[in-house]
């Protein structure tokens, strides 16, 4: 990867003294930007913008670290060839054209996809814009000469986006408004050899990147993406498109991206300590947010004192902050001593903090009521943060950034401030707060998404390193019949082969049994007691509901004797009857297990029974994994409260539900035939859980 | 009111040389902004800023329209009796020191109430910051006067606030961004006289007025509230502070409020069609769009076509549509031809718009494709409004705002712009749009709420002139047994009295039978069918459930023997067994009704059973109200769904629910004695909705 972040030499293949062309504005962004050697290939020229230009990559008589190609897609594959026969060791195609396009697009960039692996040089691109440096200064991209190499800032923050725009306009507004610097953003379109994961990891361990922040439609190879986060102390942001079912299809058009299910890709995100954002500003915000306060210690709660210059902005700010997630936190007596020192007599103290009266009293003085009403919440033990609200360009209003961001960094405490002003003076506090580290938002809903993500937890970041391998002894020895099964089985398996392979696993199963005499109903019925389920059960039948054949709350040996003749008349007398008995718990679960092509065997959580329909309530978490991985996922559901008991019913153990997760993903590692798994419902009461109801589906062909 | 917005001359009260101080603000903003008498009134000086000085107003020879007061809260009251012996109409007082302070402050507060009731005086405040007029240009307050004077601009929304800070630094933070122009920005701060239904009763007139948003801790008069909103075609948003627990507290010390029951107030907005907002800048926002694009005509779906420079915008905004309840609107064949017109052969044309490589095909040329794309939407029959994105400040993007204007108003249909941009050129277009009619947002999701907001009916606004008396013959016949407990009963009726006049109100209850005799239980039971649910009942005992009183799920005779028996103990032999057929239905709903102290008496429906322990799902809708308004408030139950049938069930008729809500409304209307009515549960199933369980509350004391 070096050769594309710190080459010594680049050639620009397509490079052209046509100023509206994409050539000339590789060109003269390196020549304003980059300060090695630049040589432009164009066999039309011998010179542009004043440089010695080449025929050819391979007429270049020193060595060539990196080439940057924008030229017609059908004319890729021999400047490859000829990079090649140059040694270059990374190539960034920056031309469109490719699998995004048409067929013919899609089968020169299979060419390109060969190109590597015959020679192992690494292919940035195609379609995408490259790479602008912050640090260095650099500009490896086509964007408008005229605007970037203007406003570039160093910052905190990088960058990796499947979009063009995102690292070309949108990155000119964040940075001419003084929002932050960037250290990389990095633009990888098509993806073809060069992939998120292969920039993250290398930005991960730069030392001018604070925290990593992707625009992603896709994910290359979701489980490596989420080893390289949960291996990092950096926080990463993903803003994921597509992820509705609309915007899905649109990715497909856009860069050649299957969007996938968005609900998995979430799931594995949070277990991997991702943060996740919804909107491309927000997106900027959450990095620079994180970039300056990472994660925080873990006797921080979210406790927060609100400083303010209005009554009204505080009420709204609890308000959003309740909405959140945070709480207001609770001054101490200390505190509250040494804001009574500054306020008016007849003002009370609380959080929030309205500092107006204090600032009216004291105007006129050299009382800076801001930093030290600041001051004193900062260090108050009982606040973890600050929201301060300001203005600019009042003389009344004292804005001393430089000392906020001193009481930060000596407190050890975020600040964040919601500044309104003058927009003169608001942009010089802007440009000044980036540039001495204080987080300014213009938009106070900004500000509290912002403060409560310094107190989410997303997952539990388990380090690969410390992670007990989760099933050291291979495979869980189960019965040969179950075994028997699993090898030979194809496609879905009826209710009863699908729990018989449960219980092997050690899953409970409901209490059942199968029979096919109207005689053995009264008796089944008179033992089990009452009330019961009984199912028709037929090969190759997993659709039961639909076709009538579960009567539920038989409370009657006579209404028992009942459903047995009505559901063996609706199958024409052929299959059995299964007889259960119908549990009621306090929680219905649904659980089950999918192979996603992004990220691979996965288990799924969702609340069940009548939520079930009403609230599409699931959480998805990769395979395999830990108990305590098991009850965060757990803790994800929005619906969670339902475990803990509520209206009389008993709190449920989240560790029952987690070995049975955990026996799930097992299941899938160990057994690759197993396609999917769906339980439903899974009746959970106490510290039991017992599913009622599945159906494993295995590989259609049989294993060889 | 024409006294504070159409005064001829106006002295201040308090006027003052001292810069710093607020007199002197509201003096210099007068001298640059208004163009009537102006009379500083401060007996310490013969003149103030080269203007004649007079020691009290009644030494002003000419009359005076309106009194601005900048003075010590204490002084105030003997400022109004010179105002009353002058004649002067209104009263604006700005200074602070009432209510909002201490208990001193309150008894002045109530002086000034008391001079109203007794003088007819109109008067504005205490605690504000009075007025300012965009289109006048006038400033009736004390903000700075070096800020807002310079930045003032005409528009077509009005603001009123319960916050100095939103009425100054605030709007000198929009304005000067060159968001939008106002007409008025009133700041009524503690509402002594004049509260937020008047001046809004006043600003729905205003012809320079197109929408109305408001900043407001607590409404005075709810029920007034309402009546004026829902008879103005103009489009009202309300930003309410307060919503949470710790925002109501907090509220309570800024502007004196009880912030009420949030629930109760959203319920009331909603059917009023009043729109809310949750932040500063998103109020003004939704005001501006709707100033531009009043309520969308009835066929309006929100089908929007996004035309967009970049991919990952249109994809991006697809979920963020499909989040907001709005459509990506599939285009027309007609469409599609049109817009393969102009763009590369290789390119589909689909919605998002994606229209960068038209742009760079037609690079150098005069075409400008964002108009052609624009246009060809906006005339699609299957298009709604337009989401555009676009850039300022680079070549290749042309940016015609006069003509999105003119397409947008041709064909009636909004448009709605992303602008990035370089800073400086944004704030440009920004200014321009705001000039020529283009709603412009720099950040994408804003735009798409606003575009949202757009296509959502809040309630159906019935105006009260087109609206038939609900109960045209007074207060329904009731049997006289219900009539003598409605009259004479105090405090929580029991279970079964309760349902007595419930039914004598027409709503059905649940089949039931009172019993104390053992040997009564096993015949009713056989008769009335299992499964049952049998209550203990004692004379003043409401919660059941905690007594353990209450058994379910009795699906045998002796097992209601052994219920009977058990509840008979819990009691000491004393009370009566209700024998109940357990109903299983579709849904379980709560019905109550409360009076609420600042919008009267209100009906509220909630999802119960299991989902109510879990989601605080209740909305609140204000007596008396139709049919059809009932409808509207279960349509905005967020878990609505479940009435529509799902998993099997059956859809449930709302007209029978909101037949029984139009009837709990009038109970409340026909007979002030009842306080709280609570119906929990309500077992629905397709036509049917049967009260199970009610308690109804009545006055403590006896009506004489």
């Amino acid at each position: 990867m070096h050769s594309f972040f710190n080459p010594k030499s680049i050639a620009v293949i397509g490079a052209t003294p046509k100023t509206f062309k994409g050539g000339y504005a590789i060109l003269k962004n390196l020549i304003t930007t980059f300060n090695g050697r630049i040589y432009p290939i164009n066999p039309q020229h011998t010179h542009i913008e004043g440089i010695p230009c080449f025929p050819t990559i391979t007429d270049i008589p020193d060595a060539v670290d990196l080439a940057i190609i924008f030229i017609a897609a059908s004319l890729v594959p021999e400047a490859l060839e000829q990079c090649e026969a140059k040694g270059v060791q990374g190539v960034m195609i920056e031309s469109g054209g490719f699998a995004e396009a048409d067929e013919k697009g899609k089968s020169l960039q299979n060419a390109i996809k060969s190109f590597v692996q015959r020679t192992g040089i690494r292919v940035w691109g195609p379609n995408c814009m490259g790479l602008s440096d912050g640090i260095r200064g650099y500009i490896f991209s086509f964007t408008d000469p005229k605007l970037l190499p203007y406003c570039l800032v160093p910052g905190p923050v990088s960058l990796i986006v499947q979009s063009g725009m995102i690292s070309a306009g949108f990155i000119i507004d964040i940075l001419s408004n003084g929002v932050t610097g960037f250290s990389k953003v990095c633009s990888i379109g098509n993806k073809v050899d060069i992939n998120e994961s292969d920039v993250l990891s290398y930005l991960l361990e730069d030392q001018d990147t604070c925290c990593v922040g992707l625009y992603l439609e896709s994910f290359v190879n979701g489980r490596r993406f989420v080893d390289i986060c949960r291996n990092s102390n950096k926080p990463v942001v993903v803003l994921k498109g597509g992820r509705s079912r609309k915007g899905a299809e649109a990715a497909v058009s856009h860069t050649a991206s299957l969007a996938g299910n968005y609900q998995v890709a979430a799931g594995a995100l949070a277990q991997a300590g991702v943060y996740e954002a919804r909107d491309f500003k927000q997106l900027v915000d959450f990095c620079r947010t994180l970039a300056l306060y990472p994660p925080r210690p873990n006797n921080s709660k979210g406790r927060i004192a609100v400083v303010t210059f209005s009554g009204a902005s505080g009420i709204v700010s609890a308000d959003m902050m309740e909405e959140q997630g945070l709480t207001l936190a609770e001054l101490s007596e200390a505190t509250k001593t040494r804001l009574k020192g500054i306020f008016p007599s007849w003002m009370p103290v609380a959080n929030p903090v309205d500092i107006w009266p204090a600032i009216e009293q004291h105007s006129g003085t050299d009382l800076d009521i801001y930093s030290l009403a600041l001051e004193a919440c900062l260090e108050d033990p009982e606040v973890d943060a600050v929201l301060l609200h300001t203005f600019s360009g009042y003389t009344k209003v004292k804005l001393d950034l430089q000392e906020y961001s001193r009481l930060s960094r000596s407190t050890g405490k975020p600040v964040l401030v919601w500044l309104l002003g003058n927009r003169e003076k608001a942009f010089l506090a802007q440009k000044a707060a980036r540039d001495c580290g204080v987080l300014v938002f213009p938009e106070l809903s900004r500000a509290v998404e912002c403060l409560s993500i310094l107190f989410q937890r997303p997952g539990i970041m388990p380090k690969s390193e410390h992670r007990q391998p989760e099933f050291p002894d291979g495979p869980q020895d189960i019965p040969a019949e179950a075994l028997d099964i699993l090898e030979k089985g194809i496609g879905p398996l009826d209710e009863q082969a699908s729990k018989s392979i449960l219980k092997s696993f050690g899953i409970p199963t409901v209490e059942e049994t199968l029979i096919t005499d109207p005689h053995e109903c009264k008796d089944n019925a008179t033992h089990m007691g009452f009330p019961l389920v009984m199912k028709g059960v037929q090969p190759g039948i997993v659709h039961k509901t639909e076709l009538g054949l579960i009567e539920l709350n038989i409370d009657r040996p006579d209404a028992a004797m009942q459903s047995f003749e009505r559901i063996m008349l609706k199958m024409n007398g052929r299959g059995s009857i299964l007889m259960q008995k119908q549990l009621k718990g306090d929680v219905e679960l649904i659980l089950g297990a999918i192979r996603d092509p992004q990220f691979g065997p996965c288990v799924m959580i969702g609340i069940g029974g009548t939520l079930a329909g009403l609230i599409d309530d699931t959480v998805f978490t990769i395979a395999p994994f830990n108990k305590e991985e098991a009850v965060n996922a757990i803790g994800r559901l929005r619906t969670q409260e339902i475990i803990n008991g509520f209206r009389g019913t008993k709190p449920v153990d989240r560790n029952v539900i987690a070995s049975f997760m955990v026996t799930l993903g097992r299941m899938m590692i160990d057994y690759p035939r197993i396609r999917e798994i769906d339980i439903n419902p899974v009746i959970v009461s106490g510290n039991s859980a017992v599913a009622v109801d599945a159906t494993i589906v295995l590989s259609d062909c049989q294993v060889q």
